[in-house]
């Protein structure tokens, strides 16, 4: 059977055919940045076209940022797209629409991330899988005995904005002390810039100028061994090592996965030291479980939108 | 169909048979503090005799204190029985040995507690529960799908030693920052024994003397309003407040039943405030999680105990 995915992100929409094991075309295009979520379901359907339209195809997944209703098929916040204020949009309905009536599957993206790296990537054959997703900022999957879990609000797996520090660091959702305001490249980039304004200059802040402080200027600041990139960096790895562990003794767990932007780029090196902060912390001491970079790169959201459409149709 | 629960305890061995929806006979001693597993298991022998022995019991549920191999029937580590050195011993074969054959299953107390809720107590009717035992340590179990989550490694549900702040107060089992530390009545008993013997004499102290600082000792103390008692038990309440939250937001979880000898004495002025810290600190701002006491009091570790027999069987 052939299924198609799309990765709907922040500045791209990224889709793929995939059939049976193999990813058989990809296209993309750029998200829009106004026009809402009617240019965004435009785009889709334009990327689909770009495909070779949905002749052949028995269904459409799609990973979206932000909180989705699953069985709805409803993006409930998009607060990471620009331009896309609207609540509750009914996002399967809309691009199956504008699609002449093929079935459409939403999920959130780090769930199709994690779903395609337990079916294809670094989780294959385990059973318990935690997938987190380190990029602008953290998300998270869930897999437990074999199954993505979504709970009852739909909500489950956002490590993200688990606590490792009572009354700690601001997070951009509001609340303190969460993973993602240690680990986020948005927190990090805040802190960074707080950092030289207060004096303390960065080759950060030198580097990225008055852009995005992209995961390329964090990997070139590190190699350049500016103290302040090391400092949030090494911040960044103990909260992830206290997040991870945490995930593992409340619900034990066989692998996670480290992937998403700013982690793929800062390589394996970086989910090693993850891996032994999480190892140290973690109260299971027999536990074997481990933590492995991710392994399908960029493609794991498209990939796991087209394997969630499978296993949800 | 009859089932025997024990709840093998630090204090006492309890044991009750349950014929359907009914307690219809209970049954205690003094745990032993010497002579290891042989005397524990001696006891439970005795305790089971003094219920009418086994006749016409279709098996019996051990709850145990610490780390369980619910498969093998193995109690791997039982830090908080007194006298009890032994890892790895086979309760349930013993104890099967000692009553001529009949069925024996072993699990963790706290799950054991948390299944009796769910079932017949304060989690009825939820698919999704979290069971949280504040006591000597800090207990839990996990109720995902209506079903208890063991784990790959048996060891889920260990809410107590998941971190509530990084580099935070030692825990007993050598870790930082884990909940057990702020919220077990052991450490504390070390916290207010420690700050008396640095100047700042309090009601606990005086209360216990050379004693354990039981439950009592606690509710005595805040009702006196005395302030090391208040700081330490607002610390309890916020740390379980975060760690709740935290389960919630990476599992996604219906009801969260607090229990255990601390939180039943302190009443549900006590549990009423853990929700309040919890529901500030979730995520998922639409979840309509709760936080309920406990509803089986004392009982709630044998009455477990058969059910899960009954489970396994």
């Amino acid at each position: 059977m052939t299924w198609i995915g799309i990765d709907l992100g922040g500045t791209k929409v990224y889709g793929v055919v995939v059939h049976g094991e193999k990813i058989k075309k990809d296209a993309k295009r750029k998200t829009p940045t106004s026009g809402g979520p009617d240019a965004v379901v435009d785009t889709i359907a334009a990327v689909i076209q770009d495909l070779g339209g949905i002749e052949g195809a028995d269904g459409v997944g799609i990973g979206a940022p932000g909180a989705v209703d699953h069985e709805a098929g409803v993006v409930r916040q998009a607060p990471n797209l620009a331009g896309w204020q609207e609540n509750n949009v009914p996002v399967g309905s809309l691009v199956s629409k504008a699609l002449g009536g093929v079935a459409v599957f939403v999920d959130n993206d780090a769930n199709a991330g994690t779903l395609a790296e337990h079916k294809r990537g670094a989780g294959r054959g385990a059973d318990h899988v935690l997938g987190v997703w380190v990029g602008t900022g953290v998300g998270g999957g869930l897999i437990l005995d074999g199954h993505l879990r979504r709970g009852p609000t739909g909500y489950a797996g956002e490590i993200g904005h688990t606590v490792v520090t009572q009354g700690g660091r601001r997070c951009g959702c509001g609340q303190v002390g969460h993973l993602e305001a240690y680990a986020g490249r948005a927190s990090m980039e805040r802190e960074a810039r707080e950092r030289a304004a207060q004096g303390t200059t960065n080759k950060l802040v030198e580097l990225a100028g008055d852009g995005r402080m992209t995961s390329s200027v964090w990997a070139n600041a590190l190699d350049a061994r500016d103290p302040v990139a090391i400092d949030l960096i090494d911040g960044a790895v103990r909260a992830l090592g206290v997040a991870i562990a945490n995930a593992v003794t409340l619900v034990d767990l066989d692998v996670m996965i480290v992937g998403g932007g700013l982690a793929d780029r800062l390589g394996p090196t970086f989910v090693g030291r993850i891996e032994q902060s999480a190892r140290e912390q973690v109260f299971a001491h027999g536990s074997a479980a481990r933590v492995v970079p991710a392994a399908l790169g960029d493609q794991s959201g498209a990939l796991g939108a087209a394997l969630m459409a499978a296993e949800s149709a």
